[in-house]
């Protein structure tokens, strides 16, 4: 998506071959407009697909969740959760991923109660690099028994194995921007 | 507003005299449809005040905030964090407050670049009880000489003390609904 690509050469700040930061409008600061685009944009690749939830995982994905689901007939979006909270009640699905982030294992919990057999799942989130987080929002759905329609990514980070791992598993995944290569001395981004 | 109060007094459920449990609708699953109302109605309420970016602090703040925003021309949101993460730059408003749910002290960070003077800013979160994470965006905000228009809840617990001391601040404070009494035996809560 040109927009999203234009928009992460202007205000990305790549920091290392592996780390690029979109702190200014995709998630520390969240440009609102900018992000409602990626919502439509997601509707247009999943249209025809009956989606009546989406799941997302806190903290990064929430904002573009939020937003995206007015365009999918302002259905209710689920807040998987990093680790056990006082406010969560006993009846959990949980499931551990691996954090290359911050470093070591965390446990992802949602309510048994939220998702069911029978529901449409559409999982959003801002970053798809090895796919951990991914893979875990998956393994919950699967422990629900609800469908999985697809998966939407702003960048994917096409340099790691999440995406592909995930599109050989058979899931519609749209990333609306790929990197395939980022050169921290240059600061260019070449996108797939 | 009636419409949120309705929704408490339906989907909440009240855990003792001062825990009530509203993930069903606004937090842990979030009714878009339903906050899209609230961000309505927050513009109605701060109609006529300059507001041209909305501060939050994560996690459950975030969906409010986003999907509000479209109700503030679709200006940017600002996600205040919980401790230091490796994804922040160094150069950050730091704020310590107490956390009663998690228990212990934390640190609530900004990236100094996001929050400047000039800016004015509507402040968004789901729940003010002792008021501390509030607190911490206002000195925040103090800190980077930014102007505070108003500050928009969806819940207040009016039986503690943080909306009584906003107030007592000066600052425009539209808690959507107030709740003054909440029984866990018989489930039954009083609006203010």
């Amino acid at each position: 998506m040109k927009l999203l690509e234009d928009r992460i050469v202007r205000d990305g700040v790549v920091k290392t071959e592996y780390v690029i930061k979109v702190g200014s409008f995709l998630n520390h600061q969240i440009d609102t407009a900018l992000v409602d685009e990626l919502g439509a944009e997601w509707a247009r690749r999943f249209a025809g697909k009956p989606v009546d939830k989406i799941v997302t995982i806190e903290s990064s994905g929430i904002a573009l969740a939020a937003i995206a689901a007015r365009h999918f007939g302002n259905c209710p979006v689920i807040v998987a959760k990093k680790s056990r909270s006082m406010n969560l009640d006993g009846d959990l699905y949980a499931t551990q991923v691996e954090s290359f982030t911050r470093g070591g294992v965390f446990d992802i919990v949602m309510e048994r109660r939220l998702l069911k057999p029978g529901d449409h799942i559409l999982i959003i989130d801002d970053f798809l690099a090895t796919g951990s987080a991914l893979t875990g929002l998956l393994d919950i759905a699967e422990q629900a028994g609800a469908t999985v329609e697809g998966i939407g990514i702003a960048v994917e980070k096409g340099f790691q194995p999440g995406g592909e791992s995930i599109r050989a598993h058979g899931y519609q995944l749209e990333s609306l921007a790929i990197i395939e290569k980022m050169d921290p001395d240059t600061g260019a981004i070449e996108f797939r």
